[in-house]
């Protein structure tokens, strides 16, 4: 493969101290051959040291970008050469090109016709974080969560063959999203297929942080040269495998992908080595290599920091998982290559030998906590809400079934802000509440969190859950260490006798809010944490209905959760008699797009403003009467209820 | 390596002919030293031959227990000499034993204490076809779904470290369930733990059906040497690799195993070749080997035929979908390896362009689908209700969020008899009806589910899903072809004044029979269906609340479903005022074991006689009222209702 330049010197990827010369004064640095370009179409006539050039005033352009809005960092600069050669040789949109995961597509925007929207990144109506199939048609695939690049790229490819008609598809995968079972999946079926596919493999040995797993292990030998090159895993999966090349050599990568372009007619994998961080020192230092950072200064690298009023509830998780793992050496701890992102990384600095990194495999992480709870351990699975979807079936299948002392700490619970509706966890509630034998709850503060960690440990009887959100806690004081609560009972904090707030995780707060606001109009509000949405406290509610005239039920999550159970418990108990009215405040029925947490709060109405609301709707104040009058049945006379203005007391 | 025999003589696994000398009267065979068997510690002093003929015994035995049980036998019988070789040279239960998906265990439940149960398998109160921790001391993990032992066996392994104690972990996974990503997932992390870990890869060549995918190529390869021996894709994950070996040949099996007990170190895996069906001519024969089997005579085995009423929903779907499919060219189907289940192997012979058997890989079918719906396409995904939950990421993360016209066609939905939990499907409607843009319905009989074929054929503006349960129609006339039913709108079947049954799906014949039950009563019932669970009816909702005193939902799903988002409707529009008193029947917040279908319903309260109580109940008829009474709120006085019996009026 004379075409190949195993480990070609890295002439295009200028070190930092090069490329950054005059970045000191950033927006001065002049980029005339990227003003040039309008789409893709234009780097079709740029010879190969244009096409360098280029590259370098791409990949000071994202620097300058992500240092003004933050973002991801190192993934995209780690591509830069890449996506200059695979938008000079192949022709997108014709041409699918499809980014994995899509940390690495900020370039790719550049190039597309983004440029001069990239400074609304992550913003409210601003660019999304990822690829998304509504912003432009050079995404023919949005992404964030991990591996599905493959699969939806073998169906462009079937659909391509189906209709006859022309052009390519190329994925562009990074190892650590290779290691996950659904990209396997996809190999399984394509390698079989004989279709003309692309994959390219971005081999940077890094996920978020550094890539683990055996798979890690034998790319490093292939990138040694030290694997017998007779069989390596991509062709033991039927596919033609190039490589490695340098990624960042565009004297390699161009002749090479328009060899692949003018010439495969069967899947076929391209390992391209390349350095996540890519030509800028600080974020090639880094532990991460800037996966994801704030605004920073160009010339030192550092970054704004944004002062915390409170820590972080992964902090506070992590911490209380210590101190709870220091009491009982039963307690592990699971992560599925987020160890910093949940807090794993400093139960492991604290155990190393009780943590377990498993890699991008939610599906695995989950048995493997199944496997380890059915041996007597004390498993905590810390996976996002959103990731965790991906193991649904094994959390049905393995841990409900066997009713299995499995323990989920669900971090990024609820809105997420910039990350958006890929990254949202909406769903968690549903999904793991309507599941026999589960106990399911959710924090209100980061002070509930730690007795939510001790509650889980001690809780031997099943699988139990516990949400939180992303962010700085509420900075209240923590104890020492949590004490278990009672399973399935909620806490009343403010005792009133007119309407009931029941809310049940992060909204207490505007609950508490909204009773203020209330009782600024002579409403009187209870205030209620259910703290489990199940199993659900049947005395709690019966006190709520009975005693008020109105129930409000508010949690950050979707219908199917929360509300829902206490709806079913009411309904099927003869309590939805008219007695009390009932409201359920969820996540709306939409997927909400990028934006502060305060204006995703707004959109969603779930701020103490909506709550005021939706009591004013459902009492009827709203409609202006003197006298609150619960909507009454047509031919029924209408019965004054016991909520009152102040005025009219 | 001196110990391995490729393609040994199979003189361990007679011929048909040979083995089943004397079974035509079957119940006469004796079995001198399986009888000596109580646990398998009565293996242990047992020479190599006579283990041998303990195999032959036990491959009898287990032949005629499922000839009279019917239930999943060529799995069983491709590893008898297997299943004696393990229990021979480890000591379960302080080894583990984990059979993966667990269709192969009948011979591992007759030598560890159920032989004598036998003949209670997958019946009510019986022994499940699958393992069963809560059956068994042998089981340690139970199993139905694919692909998870390796995950649990590590987390054994793990577990076994951690607390310093000895044992060994044996994984018996097979090439079906070995392509399935969660397998990869754990053999990453596996390969990369170092632990000891014995996974013995039964390879058969066979999922359900044949295998398909690039893996089985691969292995085909191995098997026949043609494969550069250096480095398979077992090694390239870090697995100390053995084989492949005859898996019915014992004088191969039992020192090799007894080597691997004695001297593995490390994560080690055992290729043994498979014959699924092996030793009995008529599965050997068979396309399928006798995956599953109703009772059967041995002699020939001819398989007792259930006669059938009316076709399955099964044969109804691929029937509609292949008159669709004619009329459209873009319509192309998936399978998850379920071809025959799912009746995509008719469509696959109507069209064999356009139907993709994609392996066991859940998580890759809907992605996949995803990318050809995202090129114009319309995919159909056909994977039962139970399978989809493996693909639940994928369902929101690549079809909802991108609102891509995935259509999904859930077979199996609700219970299912024999199969047990494991196989039931319970959550489909609660985990995608709360999904934005999801378009959700079930079909009531087999003529509906024509139609909702035809709907979903039609409906180009996002997700659309529909479910249908295992077994056969209700024999009503189908049409010729299927027309789409208008979005979000249900039907009123039958008029009544007092209350109203709403259906979601197969309960709709029950709610008819209670109907006729409570006229007899002089109670005058209206029967819905609601055909949709998302979007709902609002028109047909308000009408049912505004025109009777009492709303039924009815749906063969779990809680947070169809009766949920009713209630989240009715409350947020203030009409759970009391005008109407709702009741929300669901399956129960347990999981169902195996029984026949009628038990299950039975016990899920699901049936005519329980919507019947239900209204009592509801109405307050049941507690002897002459004049039916709503409960009324404390300290109000009871209103009279109109719902009376026949003769208070």
């Amino acid at each position: 493969m004379a075409l190949l330049k195993r480990h070609a010197p890295k002439k295009w990827a200028l070190s930092w101290e090069e490329s950054t010369v005059g970045l000191s004064c950033a927006n001065d640095v002049a980029t005339p051959l990227l003003d040039q370009v309008r789409s893709p179409d234009d780097l079709k006539g740029m010879r190969s040291e244009e096409l360098c050039r280029l590259a370098q005033e791409l990949r000071d352009e994202t620097l300058r970008i992500v240092s003004e809005t933050g973002g991801h960092l190192g993934s995209s600069l780690g591509v830069i050469e890449l996506t200059v050669a695979i938008h000079s040789v192949f022709k997108a949109p014709r041409d699918t090109i499809i980014w994995d995961v899509s940390h690495q597509c900020y370039p790719h925007k550049i190039l597309t016709g983004r440029r001069g929207k990239m400074r609304s990144l992550r913003k409210k109506n601003g660019l999304s974080g990822f690829t998304r199939r509504s912003e432009s048609s050079f995404d023919p695939f949005g992404a964030a969560h991990s591996s599905t690049s493959i699969s939806a790229g073998l169906g462009f490819a079937a659909a391509r063959d189906l209709k006859g008609e022309a052009g390519h598809v190329v994925c562009v995968i990074g190892d650590g999203a290779m290691s996950a079972g659904m990209a396997f999946e996809a190999l399984n079926n394509a390698g079989n297929s004989g279709r003309p596919l692309i994959v390219i493999l971005n081999d940077n040995d890094m996920s978020i942080s550094a890539s683990t797993g055996a798979l890690s292990n034998h790319l490093a030998a292939i990138r040694k040269g030290t694997e017998p090159s007779a069989s390596n895993v991509f062709q033991n999966f039927g596919f033609e495998y190039r490589g490695p090349v340098d990624g960042h050599d565009l004297d390699t990568l161009l002749p090479l992908l328009e060899e692949l372009r003018d010439t495969a007619t069967a899947p076929v994998l391209l390992h391209v080595t390349t350095r996540k961080g890519a030509g800028y020192g600080p974020a090639e230092r880094a532990t991460d290599k800037y996966h994801g950072v704030n605004p920073f200064d160009v010339s030192t690298g550092v970054q704004v920091k944004v002062e915390a009023k409170a820590p972080s509830y992964t902090r506070v998780f992590a911490d209380a998982l210590i101190q709870e793992a220091k009491a009982d050496e039963r307690i592990v701890a699971i992560t599925a290559a987020m160890a910093a992102g949940t807090g794993i990384d400093r139960f492991q600095a604290a155990f190393p030998d009780r943590a377990f990194d498993v890699g991008i495999a939610e599906q695995h992480a989950v048995t493997f906590a199944a496997g380890l709870a059915a041996s007597g351990m004390k498993p905590f699975c810390a996976i996002y809400s959103t990731f965790l979807q991906r193991a649904y079936d094994q959390i049905v299948h393995d841990v409900a079934l066997q009713q299995l002392p499995v323990r989920f700490a669900i971090d990024r619970a609820g809105l997420v802000g910039a990350d958006g509706p890929t990254h949202a966890g909406a769903f968690d509630i549903l999904y793991l509440a309507n599941l026999p034998g589960f106990t399911v709850m959710a924090a209100s503060d980061e002070a509930e969190l730690v007795h939510m960690v001790a509650t889980a440990a001690a809780h031997d009887q099943g699988p139990i859950a516990f949400r939180y959100p992303r962010g700085e806690g509420t900075g209240v004081p923590l104890p020492m260490r949590g004490e278990p609560l009672p399973i399935g009972r909620g806490r009343i904090l403010e005792r009133g006798s007119q309407v009931a707030l029941l809310s049940f995780g992060t909204r207490l707060a505007d609950c508490l809010k909204a009773r203020r606001l209330l009782g600024l109009e002579g409403i009187s509000a209870t205030v209620a944490d259910a703290r489990f949405a199940k199993p659900l406290d049947a005395a709690l509610l019966a006190d709520l209905v009975d005693g008020h005239d109105m129930l409000v039920t508010v949690e950050e999550g979707a219908t199917g959760g929360f509300g829902a159970l206490v709806l079913h418990h009411l309904a099927n108990r003869g309590m939805l008699d008219g007695r009390c009215a009932i409201r359920t405040l969820t996540l709306p029925d939409t997927f909400i797009a990028q934006a502060s947490a305060e204006d995703m709060y707004e959109e969603a109405r779930l701020t103490a403003r909506h709550i005021v609301a939706t009591v004013h709707g459902g009492s009827g104040i709203a409609r202006g009467h003197g006298e609150v009058r619960r909507t009454a049945r047509a031919g029924q006379q209408e019965q004054p209820t016991r909520l009152h203005r102040a005025e009219d007391r």
